[in-house]
């Protein structure tokens, strides 16, 4: 009997703010993973497709009135709006995949992270940090989907939520992103060695044994 | 500027029944790491040295007389009484080491830790545990010391022990050694990654830059 597999799923929150990195640390993290151990949770967004993105895999892409019965529905776990589009994250696929015993991670902002805080208490809450502003502002204008305004905004805003890094568990910089992964990693497995109820079903097997 | 170079030491007690190997992942533990990060507590004790125990490494051996006076001069972190011999942890070592920054790891007992966890409840208590009580008995009987009366005493006991689990933070099952030890290591890369007070440190450094 291994301890670690008889595990409930666990809930893991990579927020931070836009530009950290939280993506590529995710699908770092879910790469050489078993997916019946960790699976990425998909959010549903209002706002139009990036290049390269897919739906059904990047995002569920939505149309306003359709996210909007979504609400109506109690469909999300949390749902929020940033910088004038919507997204959520549709609640009964992330219960459904924790009750199998698969983790999911999730990657968020940071005002929906702290939405997921009330209605999931129980999540593991990690902020990825860029490693520095200078850094941030280069992997912003790199992206080059922002006016030098937009980013300037974005990187006030940025100050402003770090301040609600106290609400989170872990904080992760991701300056080498190898190292970042290989923390998030750490963090996942001493998650799953945190004692829980599950060591009382390993107990009654030891008292059998004697 | 490295967030997890500028934590403050933590403790981390290495705890579990005899036999389970505390001491061979204490030493998987320390094997590749910088004296300046983290550091083995050596404890006092009355019993006699076993063959190949060195003084002042394995254990500081000392007479019940040395030992009754340190208890005297409030100079033990805990202290105990185990099979008829005193344990100690010499309390000025450890905090002073805390204080530079240095991790310490206390593999002790479970009567110890327990003891230390009222003194020092910030430590981060690992309870290790055998594969099996099958196992355990093969480990203890392969040791040599003891009859097989006090092998069979020492089974319950340890069953009685293994109840005070959920005093501790996490239980790592040390089967495979290797994986035991890189389990350990995770969980002290995720501990210095919690969120803490250094990482004000930080963000002052970022509102600095923009």
């Amino acid at each position: 009997m291994d301890l670690y597999d008889q595990h409930s799923g666990k809930l893991f929150i990579i927020s931070g703010p836009s530009g950290a990195g939280k993506g590529t640390i995710c699908k770092g993290l879910l790469e050489d993973c078993d997916p019946d151990r960790m699976s990425l949770s998909i959010s549903m967004t209002t706002r139009q497709p990036r290049k390269g993105e897919i739906d059904g895999e990047s995002y569920y892409f939505a149309t306003k009135e359709k996210f909007q019965a979504t609400i109506e529905e109690d469909g999300f776990l949390e749902h929020a709006e940033v910088y004038g589009n919507c997204y959520g994250t549709p609640k009964a696929k992330v219960l459904e995949k924790l009750q199998q015993g698969i983790d999911v991670v999730l990657e968020i902002d940071i005002q929906g992270a702290l939405n997921v805080k009330n209605a999931y208490p129980n999540g593991i809450f990690i902020f990825i940090l860029p490693p520095s502003m200078a850094e941030l502002r280069k992997r912003i204008t790199g992206r080059g989907t922002d006016s030098r305004e937009a980013i300037n905004m974005r990187l006030s805003q940025t100050l402003k939520e770090i301040s609600y890094i106290d609400k989170y568990d872990y904080v992760v910089v991701n300056g080498e992103l190898s190292e970042a992964v290989d923390r998030v990693k750490a963090i996942v497995t001493a998650e799953h060695s945190r004692v829980s109820k599950n060591i009382y079903k390993l107990i009654d097997k030891y008292k059998e044994e004697i």
